[in-house]
């Protein structure tokens, strides 16, 4: 599936983010200097400048192009004549995928957030909640429809975004087992404790 | 249940633990200083080295006793003659449990763990691992005598875990929902997951 990360025809812009994101989850969005980014780049600093305006900047770029692979995924899913628990499977799946095939950029999205500026923190942070609760509606569908059970929808979300969310500390240390097997239990873990 | 927070009995050093907590888990461990820490106890800056010695002494004595309340109720509950799924809940509601109550020091542990420093990382990380391994070993437990599910015990492991951590979002971020009913809707939630 696609990743985030830069194609042969990316341009330098885009693996100057790239790079940035595997700095800042490294070292941490406020520890990272552009000169560390210049060297990881194989640039001089001073040329970092001719793509991209600043630190900021490329924070901004990494958060807000995985705010819309989470929300154009999910607008897809909206779209397509499943159940609810087909629309959270197919979710759950993507987020897995994004973290193992995207890692830096989400970690960076995941913890780096409050270091955006206005006006593009509050906008970050009221994407996220109307991504939160437009997953809740699904459930809430599910339960009308009789499929989940009649749980909270927001505990739901809690649960399902937080596991997820988890396979940073994966990531780090990989356990023996592969990556499909990792899938599919961790969806099936998931769906098996609220369907009917 | 007991909390972590001082009781009225409390010397003052645990009032300067507990107040460091809450400044910690604010502004993180870095740009936490002991002036800040002072203001907050309510006493001068001078006076605080009276009873502890560094903020590296306040971070570790938060990091050590969250891991020792941790491994006191794992040690409690492996002694329990009750099967898997019945310790596993007992958990499960532990965590949540230090997790609203012990919010602070939980989400500290944590967070800023990393900068402990030597030899208490090591043996932070390896306490961890030991208490990680030995959630494992309940399930495979309950594998083995057939009360949950042929699943990777690293996954179950994983996605509890974060279920749980991720009621630090829940902690910011309050929904219309008690207490209690997401105690028992996310145990139900996690367990039905895996239980046969």
């Amino acid at each position: 599936m696609a990743k985030i990360k830069v194609a042969k025809n990316g341009t330098k812009r885009d693996a100057i983010t790239q790079k940035g994101a595997g700095l800042f989850r490294k070292k941490g969005f406020a520890a990272s200097s552009m000169r560390e980014l210049a060297d990881s780049v194989g640039v001089e600093a001073s040329s970092l400048y001719n793509h991209i305006g600043s630190k900021s900047e490329i924070l901004r770029s990494i958060c807000f192009t995985v705010a819309n692979r989470f929300t154009s995924q999910l607008n897809e899913v909206e779209q397509v004549s499943q159940d609810a628990v087909g629309k959270l499977e197919n979710l759950i799946r993507f987020h897995i995928q994004m973290m193992l095939e995207n890692f830096d950029e989400v970690y960076v999205a995941n913890h780096e957030w409050k270091q955006l500026e206005e006006p593009y923190l509050s906008n970050f942070l009221s994407q996220r909640k109307a991504y939160e609760n437009r997953l809740a509606d699904i459930i809430r569908d599910g339960i009308s429809k009789g499929s989940i059970k009649d749980i909270n929808p927001h505990v739901v979300v809690l649960i399902i975004l937080s596991a997820v969310r988890g396979l940073e500390f994966w990531q780090r240390n990989k356990k023996n087992i592969s990556e499909s097997e990792l899938v599919e239990q961790m969806v099936s873990h998931l769906l098996n404790g609220i369907t009917k």
